[in-house]
């Protein structure tokens, strides 16, 4: 059972109101590495834990993140506590007001569609969705899942605290993000006691397929690294050979009944394309005296394509 | 740039045809955790990546997913290749094509709106989202955003062929499986490649919440770890002791302009409650003679609540 | 801030697994009318508000909504119990796991992708998404909107009670679905205790359009009734008579500079249809000799639509 | 069946194009309370209802709704009339194009994406979603919910009247908000014209917990008014009291079968943590010589911590 | 299988940053007729396509659409370049990280939460969805979606062409739209290259129906043209003789059993409203002294409606 | 301004109850090809259409898709009338009503969360969205979108038709089937109504690459057909001789200040990788005893996978 005491978990202290900031900081509350993504994460997975350790670990941080949860709203409601009364009882003029919601951001969603108060959506207005929790049910999986989680909230905190000045908010995101590493550090702690968390499950990978690194990316830039090379790594250029992997024909195929491959005939029958057709199209039809008209020219400008691609080349070493 | 081969990476061998084992697969097709979700999380993060070798290694493994994803794919169509035809040629009865698609799973819809075709849907038929992709732009952060998803990936192949004993799925599932086991392993040599990769970002955290533990659930199942214990913790367990964490007043605050001030509280003024009241409302009007009718009956049909929690706390311990 | 105790504040007896059930009871775990969105919905609310009573209450009912979440989620948590091990153990065979997860509902996504924990999903298995919140910043708008919210969990609560006939939780759902009434009951309280919250806002309604009732449906079934009739509607039958309600033109218009009416009649030269031509077109083209083949028959195989529409009339006045 | 006649409900007269003010005006004709939204809540109702008047009650509204989606999406076509052509024609340089899509708001993908054309999002972008429209299928429920939908649409297009200043969209949002007025009106008559409408469903609730308030928020700012206290209410302050509500154990349970229990007992044993180990953490390996660095400095560059805990509580009373 | 080679199809350079830009490229990299959706598309066609050309046709295109996902991704990545640095170095002062940011478009976001990294978002930061994916599994219908993705891509091209004068950007983007018309003639050939297209599937349609127009939107401004006029058209502009159109009661029926019968009897009554009453009601007890205050005026201040319709006549006529 | 008459374009006349056929049915009512997502493709066309005789098309056409959502909701409503009842009024016993839920398709959720009324999701449970809507603002690119859609809208009812036989809802969609065909021809005649309609928009493409076909998919099953072959192609097989089409380097660049380059080195540097370590990583951490335990066997169970490999050659051909 959860219980609340209104004092926060850490004062919110703002300077002034600023609903554009606001919208920024709305990433946090109802965005994908944001607290409610954090308290539903641990939650989902506390409640279906069966290790006791585990669970009340999960259950101390979900608990907690619904606390972190309420700071960041707290500091979005204070954002946007001057906005939300000048538009409610209309004390500026239309201009000003209309000025006041498109200063950036997302803030006119913000003062229009809720007034004010926080809303569960990231920094581009877009509704939490439970598609953010990646709870699997697994907990050598979930930890690792929690771990890049925490991950994920430490390096978002960090860019907003880069982009206020304001001591009170910087203090608070300070907190909220220091707790993020502090979370990480039980995750890995609950992870690594766990014996023989690699690879996840009981089934065993097949030997051949374990190994093996495929360079399917190569040209200019193909590299080596300890991912790709050292004893570890059986690591594949030329694709050709695994191509397949198994050795077989690499088609697809499917045991069908006679009924069935009769009337698959008939499907393929009735829609057989024609290749040796050249036949009139709509976009024959559709296209003008210019008979789909194109230009010599590139859009850039430049003289030619030639020229450009010199450029292009120049410059590229730059890089 | 792209290329392809039409031999696919592992050769689909499917025994029978099966839409509702095709719509349990669709699962690691476009499901979160599936083969699009995995090719472009690390497409994103390779197409902005500066270390010339993570990139080549990004770039190496996005690939190869867009070959797993023909892989799963196919298996989906060969499963659903005797249904496509049939429903398309109408070959059977009405009852009988009915029964076809109501067998389970959501091989409904397989069929009647994606006609047979793989669809990037999970095993419950919701649209594949790019809020499955976490690249945040940051490598310490994004390999182990990798690495979990990865490990996810494992467990979803292994529940699959745990629930499947058609001999050519179980190897092609087990090549794709084992291969996510490949790939987390490259990620993690990545991730470590990296000098001071803990904390991610360049804040430090402020000392004294980077070692708190705060045992926010408490009762019967508190537990300890070393998630919690041991010297890099200083747990708390009194919580009012971190209310708040930063000894302030633990209540929100901003600086409103007098001006703001004044239509706040004309706001405020508009819209206060009467505590005092206690008025007649809708539901008062709504209840009808019985008044909000109620039971002392508990809905279960047990004799009563009491009798219920006695053998509620007999069946308990053995739990 | 929060705090937990794993002290359920309902005891979760469950007599046996269910998976199928489980996927059911997700409704109110993570659907529209579940316990995250009741949540959300309130402590979104409680967040911003200025009125210290109301602010109070959304956080005493906000907290003791995720206490539900706990409960619900622990009741999918049990009956999920067994599958959650036979799965990841594999201690069934291929195919009797195969049937254990297609045996109805959404089950099957619950066991292949989350692992038998309880997801934040619907019982289709829709992710739970923020656009089920619909907090505005208005106390007596979102008042009004607690107390459908209310009523819609009671009547769902009432459903799933209906389809279960396992006394435990049968028992807790009881308690859930009670525990929606009395919260309806102080939203309504807390409603009525603001003067004057009818119409919401300050803007007056315009007088003309205040009080007009117009009956945009008409034919077979016009009826009468309080919300359409009395002193207190001015009710429209001719619909020509408000259109446009205004008494002007009925027309859009906008006052463009030159430059952009001749930009605008440049457009629309350029993209004209000619409505003298009749143009052979791509289905012209695509017909085949029988030359988009149609059948007098109806679909039903009923002798002739006349017959059928008898058929019909003859039905219908039973219903 | 529906029909239509061209002229408008009301006539739309805007001043001037303005694309960011279109972008703005889009919450109500593709937002959570705009007019699709209002118009698809009663229709779907509307054809599932059994009761004569309120169907063609909610038939009517839903088809007023309609038209009035035709006068908001009218006025953002006007609004984009301008913008839409210069685009479309490039009669402007690239540099003024570039502009006039980045002035604020989300106009920039209304030009981008739909060409000027009155786009189904909501101000933020966000594609409009059946997850906004909450017909559940009883109309003691509905008409709550629609009394609550459009007491929402009133607040706000008075939001919306509060940034305009030009007077034909004035008067046209002017109407459209008086006429949610006189449907939350319709609806109320409709609601309170079913006799015992409260609480919803056959169900009674269980006597114990339906005047049960339970004081889960609780420290500084716990408030009493009508919500809690009264006649009408059992409040529960101290919640060991009601934890459980039901007196059993308040852990849940289920009951497995032997050969479930036994392979649950594998599942848990080969997953165990082992409380007592410290290990080596991936993130011990990855901490740098800094060993996790933190900062005994706050964030906010304030010169200590206990320094700003006074500065906010000095600063929380002018609150 | 795919492979991949990091030189591009098409070379890019940008001549400086502009994460602005950036974030309204985003739109053919994640929106609806982005790149992604394009190779998704013809990806998910091929994979079921039973004609071994189309299936050739198909796999050729998703494989360039993934070519061309790479470019405007890079595009995305290079425009990104310096704010990416900036922000994760904190290389500028607070303000000028945080004026860099909000300077329109969706930037914001781009920079915090994806980290300047290409994200499959539109341009108003919309997560990607499959929902844009419209493969049916019908060759003759899927082909028509791909000719209309085809040209809707074409057109968005062109919108971001005209709205930069980055000549480097300049000739990519026109390189991508280029390609497009290219795709939509093969798929203009493939359709055409399939005997008797028209209309789809083999069901023929009903005689009756395949040449009515239905003239539902009548009043000012109804037209004739090849689409409603001519020997292939039979139109309807009296509805009444369409209502219903197979002549029956037009009303819906449905045999239920005698149970069902008595049942639903059941329901109805106990829901019945009563058309009589005039109940008091929420908002009765909700409106103030005002009673549900009007006004006479109407919003835009304008001396009173009738002039304002006098106006918008005047006006009209210019339009 | 829409006019509805209760009259239904369409009598529907359901022979018995049948809610599983009802879910099925929802794809066409909420789905990405149903009668909403018509009604509001056209809809948002026609309000920005500057051409007369296509916006009267439109908006005729858009009307009579909103009397074919009410023609396909009725059906959905008769089929679930006996449940709708049966579950509100709890007619039956807890197990009937459950086992009437389970039954197949989504019916469960139509019962439990929509009431039985028609809900506007596809027959998966997935929810309409507005992303299904791909009206461009331009003519030539929207009508062929129009075209698609009614063409896929044409294939689902011919599925749907074929798995039904009550010979009242062949019927009603055998008319919504047809009428689809009649739309098609229309948008068919309104597209070649407009000269030049191909490419689409005003920029023409550029030389070079409007007539080159890329034959990026290779291998066994590459083929010719009139879409990559004949005089209006320029086919590319050998791919190395379009990297890049544009003669650049191929390698994407971007002109960074210097400010910015220093800033870009320290980031590099910072999160620069190692290539020549080895270093220990979490996964081998964890990794116990059986290092990342692996099998020589496949998971198929066949004794080999040379072996296997030989099967699937000799069943390949066959297919």
């Amino acid at each position: 059972m959860f219980m609340h005491n209104k004092t926060l978990q850490y004062t919110v202290r703002v300077s002034e109101p600023n609903p554009v900031l606001a919208s920024l900081l709305l990433e946090q509350f109802g965005g994908p590495d944001g607290e409610l993504a954090a308290a539903m994460r641990y939650f989902t997975q506390g409640l279906a834990e069966e290790d006791p350790g585990r669970k009340d670990m999960l259950l101390d941080i979900a608990t907690e993140e619904l606390s972190h949860l309420e700071v960041i709203g707290s500091i979005v409601a204070m954002l946007n506590r001057g906005a939300k009364a000048e538009l409610a009882e209309a004390s500026m003029t239309e201009a000003e007001l209309y000025m006041s919601l498109t200063a950036g951001g997302n803030s006119h969603t913000q003062s229009i569609l809720y007034g004010g108060g926080p809303a569960l959506t990231n920094s581009s207005g877009v509704p939490w969705t439970a598609a953010y929790v990646d709870s699997r049910g697994d907990p050598v999986v979930d930890l690792r899942s929690n771990i890049a989680a925490e991950s994920r909230a430490k390096i978002v905190y960090e860019r907003l605290i880069n982009i206020t000045d304001d001591p009170g908010i910087k203090d608070a995101l300070g907190f909220l993000m220091t707790r993020e590493v502090a979370h990480q550090k039980s995750f890995e702690k609950a992870l690594y006691s766990i014996a023989d968390n690699f690879p996840p499950g009981k089934l065993p990978g097949v030997k051949p397929y374990a190994d093996m690194y495929v360079n399917a990316s190569q040209g200019e830039g193909d590299a080596q690294g300890p991912w790709n090379t050292g004893e570890q790594w059986d690591r594949v250029d030329d694709l050709e050979q695994v191509l397949p992997a198994d050795g077989g024909a690499g088609m697809p195929s499917v045991g069908l009944t006679d009924a069935q491959d009769a009337t698959l005939a008939q499907f393929k029958q009735r829609l057989a394309s024609k290749p040796d057709a050249n036949p009139v199209t709509g976009a024959d039809l559709g296209a003008g005296p210019g008979a789909g008209k194109t230009t010599d020219e590139d859009m850039g400008g430049a003289a030619d394509i030639q020229e450009a691609s010199a450029m292009a080349k120049a410059m590229a070493p730059a890089e």
